[in-house]
Order: structure tokens, then C-alpha cells, then sequence
């Protein structure tokens, strides 16, 4: 059952095989897992990374953990469940989707209690499948949306990795690449390098290369002459969280790229799956920014590159405002700048 | 004759210091260099860097190199000296300053040529003296203008490295810090790191340190939220072109800053010795771009950060238009915006 892409999370009944994303761009390689202590250590050593493939690896973890759950009732066999479930949680404490799709498990598993437990784990089995094809399924519609406001022979360029293998197929932001390419449409890419931790180098340089997609790397620094040049004629990004108003919060460096493309007359856009959308958070202002280690600037390519103690600012996020988004792309349709009554309607029925 | 500052060329009469910049920022190394062969390893190895810098110590190299030179006549003087000369010239071709400091020693080599050769060889120590004291002259005068634009309590950012360590003192976007804190005035700096090959983090910041100047390090992707969130309030930088209609050629992602600026209506400032000022030039389309080598983007730091085999866009400079430069800073005023006429009178008497 060989799949003609790549896959950053695959489970064929017996192994669960992760892309090991620490050894990008140097090596492709698959871990192949057998036992819920081995996704532990993945999830926990950064192996698989981006929110959703967390959620899919860590339901698959759990499928593998219960293979040896008692048979004779629900009630021991959810003991053990339980035990499972919350031993994969204590992995990566802070990873949001990880807690979504082992609650969905659980949720599950309550709800088919009445069923023998093989059953159960046949179920089980299937839900990881579930949550692995949903969200296969809404990078499809973001990326049949955002393909909408492209056109054959356009350059678009992109900040950071919202790609497919943050994700179980496509991406977010690179999804409308991903499916241009199958439909033979001819549609460039440049990737900023995104520092400090160079996903764009590291990650979506790569997989677009993979997929055969004609991908350019540069600094973060070079954007503004290639939109000056006429290089490029559209920005898409991806996005770790949208408030109310359209502000959305997004890897540093996407606000001043937002800036250069308004300064260009270039469509700056942001592709949000609903899960990313926070109605709760009025505006960007309610985001709260991390700040992370100074080593991530100073030392970030294994060697000493500032001096010895020197003072450093290094947010891991900025604000875009939403005046500077030109259309939110949701598997649900495209938002074209009154978001603060478009985005409440996507949630309606 | 310890100087309270620290000089990356400096000759004592017997040796020339050279401040090793390949060193930094991890060490402080000075070279102690007695003979011609010496300077050219210096020059040729790119320890000592930035246009000025070169040309002084291709000067002191000079006079290094004809200690040893006869004294019994002009003519076999002459000979050896030109000899001499011309080894240094072929340290690095391209550096234009190098040619310009050997030339200026040609002619007073031959304005002095009646004199004994003994006396001649003093002169000669007393021209490279020269030429550093008008590079100091220089940058301190861009400096004394560059502050009166300035207030006390202010936080400006910077990109790249116009500093002392490539002039002969101050250096030229760096002129206005160094003064400031001599006067005891409170100025901060924030500190592009200036991707590809980080002048920003190595030698910037750590120059900045040295003198006690508070500095702090961000990436290039991180400048406009720096702005967003009212940190500085305002930009200058150096360049290494200013055309007839004030467009400027400086380090790659310097017109994206001047964006920035201009967005956040933060004033945009270009330290520009006149030197720098090519009235034959008419704009900054007629200014060559380099484009380097994709290994500076993709293994930088002595470690592959990006997939085998990616394209790569790698241009040297952008051209930051003259609309986005709220003045251009000389050693002999300000321009403040009408270049296309102010430019020219600085060279008439």
C-alpha cells in the first residue's frame, strides 16, 4: 500500500511509520513504530512536528498502545485505555491537538462501550483513520479554495512551513501548490528561509522539492526585491491563530512580509483551517506573543554566529493586522476582508 | 600609545595592528605585522575588511614594504617602491580602495621626488597617517550630522555593518552611537543580524559591545515588529553606491527596511561618505547587483540548512529607492530629499 506522496504519518494496520523531520533536509527518513512507547519518544523528541500531524500520530500511538488491552469487558479494557492515553498526553504537555485527538479516542471509545471489545479496537482503529482523512480533507478544500485565486504561470511566495508534512497531506499554506501540481499547472514558488529556525530552508524547500515543485530559496531579507522585481505575485502564509477581527498570529517575519506585499500592490493571503480560528480572542492584541531563547539568533546553525552574551529579542510569533490580509482561505470558503462578520458564519450550521 | 578605542588598523612606527575580523565575534585578536608579505596575507584573507579599512592598511603595508628600499637615488627608490606597490595591489582585485590608497601614495611618492629618499620614506609613513586622519575626519563629521538628527533617549536600528572596525574610527551608520556615548548620551540600537552573512550578529553587535553601547540582536524577519510595537524611532544604515538621484545600493535587505520605516512613519537615514556618491550614475538601475554564491544561504554557517541541490536567489544588495530616504547623511551636510539637486553641489568648492 505504497502512497505515491509523501506521508508524514502512516499507519498500515501493523506499523506506524513517521517521517523523522529532525533529520531534514539532510536525510528522509522513516521511523517505523510498533509500540506506543516508541511515538512517545517521537512526539517528544520534536520527530514529528506541526499541529495536526501531532493530533494523527498520537491517535495512531494510541491504537498501537491498546493492541494488548484486556478483551473480557469495557471496563477493563478502558483501565487500560485510560492508562494509554494519558502516558502519550504527558509526551509534548504543551501540544494543543495531541490533547484534541486523544479526547476524540476517548470519546469514541465511551461511545461504542456496548460493542465487544475487539470490536472496539476495530473502532477505534478507525477513528484514528478519521481524524488522519479530516484533516487530509480540509487542507484539500483550503488548497481548492486558495487555488481559486491563483492562475497558471503565477509565483507565489511563502513564509515558514505550513505544509503537508505538518499536516496529514497538503498543508495549509502549500496545499494550493500541491494540488496545482496535480493538475499540471504551472505555479512557482519562493520560500523565505524563516529564521531563526529556518523551516522555510529546512522544511518546505524540501517537501515542495520532493513533489516536484519549482521552489526558489531565499532570506527573509530578500522578499521586498523580488516583489520590487515583479518576482512574485501573490504571498500565501499559514497561520497558528486568527482573533475575530481577521488579526492573525503567525511565525515572526509574516507581518513585515504582509507590509511588503501591501507596499507592492501584491495579494497577501492566509490559509486558517477553523481549528485555528479563535473567536474568543477579539483581536490580535489578545494573542499572547513567546518570547524563546536567545541561542535560537546567536548560535542557530551549531556555531557561536554573535558575540558572547549579547542581548536578544526573539519572538517566536508576530500580528498581522487584518487590514494588511487581502482573503482568509478556511476549508469553508475564502474570506474577503470583513472578517469580523464573515469569520462567526463559518461556524454556523 | 594605547588608544582608548578600539582601532582595527593602527601603526606604531614598527608594526601594523590589525584587528583579525575573520576572528570575530569569538575572539579579539590583533595581528602584529612587520613586513609587506604579511599585509598581503592580511588584505588577501579578508582579515582586515571594509573599504576603508583596506586602503589604510594597504597604505601602512606600503610603508612596511619600503623600510628596506635604496636610499641612494630616487630612480632605484622609485623602482623598488613601485614593485612593491603593485604586490599589494594584487592581494584583492576587486577592492576598489586598495588601488585608491596606492595611487595616493604614488603621487606623493613623486611630489616629494627631489627630496632625499630618507626623507621621502617619512613622508610616506606621514601620507598613510593621512589617509586614516581624513577617514576618521570623515566619519566623524558624518557622525556630528547624523546626531543632530537624533535625540537623547532614543532607539535606532541598523543594518549591516557600516562601523568603526571598517573605517578608520566611527565608522559611518555606526558614526552617531559612537558620539553619543562619548557625550554621554542615551541612544540604543537594535541590531539587524543581516542574513546571509550576518554582519549584523558578528560585527556589528559585537563592535557596538566593545564600546559599551547598548545593543541589541534581532533577526532581519523581526525589524517590523520591532516598529509595530514603537521599540525604535529610527533607521540609518550605511551603502556602498548613492546614485545621481539619491536611489541607494546597501546590504541585501536594506529596501526592505526603508519599507518598513516608511510604513511605521519611522525616518529612513543613509550614512553615505562622498566617496560613496556616483553622480554618474543616474539612478539605481544602473547599479550593477552581484548575485553570491547559493552555499551563503544554504550552509552558511558551516552546517547544510537547506535540502541538496535547491535553487537559490542570493543577490548581494538591493536599491532602496530615494523616495523612502528621508536624508542622506554626508561629511558635508545633510540632504534632506531633493538629491537630484543637492547631491551635485557637494563636490563644487
Amino acid at each position: 500500500m505504497e502512497e505515491t506522496y509523501l506521508q508524514s504519518v502512516r499507519y498500515d494496520g501493523e506499523t506506524l511509520y513517521i517521517l523523522d523531520q529532525t533529520k531534514l533536509p539532510q536525510l528522509t527518513e522513516f521511523l517505523e513504530l510498533t509500540d506506543i512507547e516508541e511515538v512517545w519518544d517521537a512526539i517528544k523528541q520534536l520527530k514529528v512536528r506541526g499541529a495536526p500531524a501531532i493530533g494523527i500520530a498520537a491517535a495512531y500511538g494510541l491504537v498501537l498502545g491498546i493492541k494488548e488491552a484486556p478483551e473480557k469487558d469495557f471496563e477493563s479494557f478502558y483501565e487500560f485505555f485510560k492508562k494509554q492515553s494519558d502516558y502519550l498526553a504527558a509526551s509534548r504537555p504543551t501540544a494543543v491537538n495531541l490533547f484534541w485527538a486523544l479526547k476524540r479516542m476517548d470519546t469514541r471509545a465511551k461511545q461504542e462501550s456496548s460493542k465487544p471489545v475487539t470490536e472496539i479496537k476495530m473502532l477505534l482503529a478507525e477513528e484514528a483513520h478519521l481524524i488522519r482523512q479530516e484533516d487530509e480533507n480540509v487542507c484539500s478544500s483550503i488548497g481548492e479554495n486558495a487555488l481559486t485565486l491563483f492562475k497558471d504561470g503565477m509565483t507565489v511566495l511563502t513564509h515558514c512551513n505550513a505544509g503537508g508534512i505538518a499536516t496529514a497531506r497538503y498543508g495549509t499554506a502549500l496545499a494550493p501548490f500541491y494540488l496545482a501540481k496535480e493538475r499540471g499547472m504551472d505555479i512557482k514558488v519562493y520560500a523565505d528561509e524563516t529564521r531563526p529556525l529556518l523551516q522555510g530552508a529546512r522544511l518546505t524547500a524540501w517537501e515542495l522539492m520532493q513533489a516536484g515543485i519549482d521552489v526558489t530559496l531565499i532570506t527573509d531579507s530578500m522578499a521586498a526585491m523580488v516583489m520590487q522585481k515583479g518576482m512574485v505575485q501573490a504571498v500565501i502564509v499559514g497561520c497558528d491563530r486568527v482573533a475575530a477581527n481577521g488579526d492573525v498570529a503567525n511565525k515572526i517575519g509574516t507581518y513585515g512580509v504582509a507590509l511588503l506585499a501591501k507596499a507592492h500592490n501584491i495579494p497577501f493571503y492566509v490559509a486558517a483551517p477553523l481549528s485555528t480560528i479563535d473567536l474568543e480572542t477579539e483581536t490580535g492584541e489578545g494573542i499572547p506573543i513567546e518570547e524563546r531563547a536567545a541561542e535560537e539568533i546567536t548560535a542557530g546553525f551549531g556555531k557561536s554566529t554573535a558575540p558572547e552574551g549579547v542581548k536578544v529579542f526573539n519572538p517566536a510569533f508576530d500580528v498581522t493586522p487584518h487590514h494588511l490580509i487581502t482573503a482568509i482561505i478556511t476549508e469553508k470558503g475564502i474570506m474577503h476582508g470583513n472578517y469580523i462578520e464573515e469569520l462567526p458564519r463559518l461556524f454556523e450550521n
